[in-house]
């Protein structure tokens, strides 16, 4: 992990719009990781712990509070930091190799830019909260609009008019503010592309780990 | 306020330790204002909204989670944050008086400080959170340590074994915090003698407020 506090751990975490193949991804990356015989931890976010948990049912809850943007984005950092002190860091320190599907750079994505949070104040938080935790690497998959579309429809059953031209263009620009991230961090940042047999993808990603992460992996 | 937005209200909040008698005098302050026919609006923390009520309720509960201190700040600064949008900020911007019974002192006195969190900390989530509003005017109760340490007994209904020495230490080094933030800040702060009548307490309050929102008082 890059917070200055080395450990022997590996830290993955997996990112991207919905229904770009993630949590199938992670679940690849991690068996085959223990096909090696490594201690492998997977984990997701929000959640992750029960006291995060409880923040996101107060996040969800719809009957609950409005909650304006900085509050929305304080409530996540704290549910962060909890899955940090609990579950993250001291799998890390133990020296295993925690996935994790979704991280700081979801909120960076679909909390933060125009109109919303600057991406300093999220980063604010997250230094704040969780000590800036940032992990090894990161694995952004990437499909097209179209596909990923198609994916939510069959995911969610709904009849495509749900998915508006607001969805559309609200799925496009968080897709972007993912390639952003990438481009501004290339040596924590690896993108795989989406949209092929999972068995494919998961070859690309076995690629990026041992390319990135090679002497641990 | 002074948060760089000019607004016709007044913000007064009252703070000290436990046992002080701040909610006596807001009810009096609250009452001589009334008096005046002033549109008055009185609140506290922790809580004050709905939504802040059940992060309280997050932070407090027994059988839930035992949170880390930067966690804890976040949710605390979380819950203020909505009761400054939804309550505080609309009450000043028509032109009330707002009296809150404990505001962001209290968590930097409570929270903040050695072996805590920095000041700087707590003042930049409420930056975050409630655009670093404060109080044109904080009136800081102050009584003895004897006189405070009764007072506490009395509420609880407690043995005074129940307040053992380790607790005697932590109202004296809240009571210094605050008394630190009073002479830090002497434009903002006025400290006041609690621990004598109630009546000889308020025309004391009833002077400060005078003397220093004495146009708009």
């Amino acid at each position: 992990m890059t917070d200055g506090t080395a450990t022997p751990g590996c830290f993955i975490t997996f990112e991207g719009g919905e229904g770009v193949g993630k949590s199938t991804q992670v679940r690849l990356l991690a068996d085959w990781l223990e096909g090696q015989g490594k201690d492998v931890l997977v984990t997701r976010e929000p959640g992750g712990t029960p006291g995060a948990e409880a923040i996101r049912a107060l996040l969800l809850d719809p009957e609950g509070t409005d909650w304006t943007l900085p509050a929305e984005a304080l409530l996540f950092a704290a549910a962060r930091a909890d899955h940090v002190a609990r579950v993250i860091r001291p799998a890390l320190a133990r020296g295993a190799w925690v996935i994790c599907d979704r991280f700081i750079d979801s909120t960076r994505a679909y909390q933060g830019g125009e109109g919303a949070l600057p991406d300093e104040v999220i980063l604010q938080l997250h230094g704040i909260g969780s000590g800036g935790l940032l992990p090894d690497l990161t694995v952004l998959l990437e499909v097209s609009p179209e596909i990923a579309t198609r994916r939510l429809h069959q995911r969610d059953g709904l009849a495509s008019d749900r998915i508006g031209g607001r969805d559309a263009a609200f799925h496009a620009r968080v897709a972007r503010r993912f390639a952003e991230m990438a481009e501004a961090e290339p040596r924590r940042f690896s993108r795989v592309a989406g949209g092929v047999e999972a068995e494919t993808v998961h070859m690309a990603v076995r690629a990026c780990v041992t390319q990135r992460l090679g002497a641990r992996a």
